[in-house]
């Protein structure tokens, strides 16, 4: 089968296509015939080995893809090597995907829609009437994270972005009102944004002062969830006590950690989808690139040039 | 009136009862006759000046009364000021107290009964089924989580103290098992209570290497609450990323915002309440100390020699 492989680590230029023998299941696993590997953030730091698990050369990257069961079925799943013709998915957590999704709105849902969910649900619980804001308001979490946010009932959803597209594009899909996460004061916009008080549930994958700025942008009981560190740079450490002082929750998320709980994994992936296909929330669906182009889709995507899915079409 | 009031700074030798003026009521405040005021590990900090809101000269130290309005109905609240014969109490953070409770069981559920009730609930909100560790478990916070996390279906709950005596005290309140929070290795006996695995929910007190002993034990997902530092020993700063790769959430939890929030207070105290006049809950009472002996009540407090509620008795 025909796979992008990654040989040394490095930028997207590392991402070449090559031909490799077809995976073979072993228990418990399908062969899934690829039409859609879904193109993530954290993609890119698997390439250049900046990831959380460290990776072994040379590897196939990717984690989720649409496709074809043997007996025909359309199924979603979380793959490891992904970028590829075929891959193999785990029976216990893969779901069929409705008609009305497209391969992209279906890709959209799973890694990211499956972190949006969780971030409200698990690491960071909104309750109903809550302040909630959204770093990245228009990317692949964050723009669910905005439309789940209203769905379940929050008071004011703040939705963050760095330019005046993105957050128009948060305001169609629900946000409230928009902060540009580019100003030197983000905590002082973000509550300015809510009435000038502090806000309940942020979510932020940035790190490094971003993080920070919104750290202290919590009103007591506040929780701030970090799943990702997109600037590459650290936030700063935090004493417990500050929080004590402050009743503040910091929550970690790795959606890995949900991937190894099949059940937890399926229970917002199945939600997501039935939403999807009622119409309730809407996915995003961006560019689709040829196997081949790989590459290309990670230059837009570090350029911050996208919106929407990335999909990579083995097929193409 | 007479009252416990505090000219200097310094251990329990401050504590020293003197003539006041009785306390003038202002808009939504009433005044309280007190029967009962409890005693609480904070307090030692008051008096001290090490506690988390500054202190000013002279002041009178307690946080929680129980007693008769003028109209007779006998009633608990949160007040400052309430080592006295009379208090100031909020008119919409004031319960009437069941006849089924006395003074000692109706202060054991004030203070201490909101912090276990909202850490488990609100700081870190645990889920049946889960294993919840309960530091200080004979204590006054700790005993009451024991039983509140039982109540609400905890899968497991660990109960960690210092000596057999409290061991056991924590098992008769329904710990499924005990381990001694003095050992070397806090975090590997934490888990091998567990079964090897690491833990839900934690609910912390201590601070320095008992916080960061728990934090370890931690599962993905798991929730560490810090709600004192009985140690006065600092817990070690976390880097938010640590808690990103380990899908752990960090809490902090201070009554003093829940007590700005009546209805949050009043929330957990009417279920406390209940559940206490009901038998579902039993709070433990320990012993009752005339005014003028405070300063031995924190003695006791400060050499761990009491368990249960202390209550001072301004009638004595």
């Amino acid at each position: 089968m025909r796979a992008v492989q990654v040989t040394e680590f490095g930028g997207p230029e590392v991402l070449t296509v090559t031909d490799l023998p077809d995976p073979e299941p072993q228990d418990g696993q399908h062969l899934l015939t690829v039409t859609g590997a879904g193109i993530n953030y954290a993609d890119t730091h698997q390439t250049e080995d900046t990831y959380l698990a460290a990776q072994e050369l040379p590897f196939v990257p990717g984690t989720e893809v649409v496709g074809h069961l043997a007996d025909g079925r359309r199924v979603a799943a979380l793959a490891p090597r992904a970028y590829a013709e075929q891959a193999l998915v785990d029976e216990h957590a893969t779901l069929e995907v409705p008609d009305e999704l497209s391969d992209g709105a279906a890709l959209a849902l799973l890694v990211q829609g499956a972190t949006a969910w969780h971030l409200l649900r698990t690491a960071a619980p909104m309750r109903p009437g809550e302040t909630v804001v959204v770093l990245a308001a228009a990317g692949g979490v964050g723009n669910l994270a905005v439309q789940l946010a209203k769905r379940w009932g929050a008071g004011r959803v703040i939705g963050c972005a760095s330019t005046p597209d993105k957050r128009a594009l948060a305001e169609r899909l629900g946000a409230d009102v928009t902060v540009d996460s580019t100003v030197e004061d983000l905590r002082g916009a973000i509550e300015e944004a809510n009435d000038g008080e502090p806000v309940d549930v942020v979510l932020e994958m940035a790190g490094g002062p971003t993080f920070d700025a919104c750290y202290r942008a919590l009103a007591p009981f506040g929780r701030i969830a970090l799943y990702g560190m997109a600037s590459r740079t650290p936030a700063t450490p935090i004493d417990p006590m500050d929080q004590l002082r402050t009743s503040k929750t910091v929550a970690g998320f790795w959606l890995a950690h949900v991937a190894r709980q099949p059940r937890m994994l399926v229970e917002a992936l199945a939600d997501l989808f039935t939403a999807a296909a009622t119409g309730e929330i809407t996915p995003v669906v961006g560019g689709t690139y040829p196997l081949t182009q790989a590459h290309q889709a990670h230059e837009d995507l570090l350029a911050r040039r996208t919106t929407g899915k990335l999909v990579l079409d083995p097929r193409q």
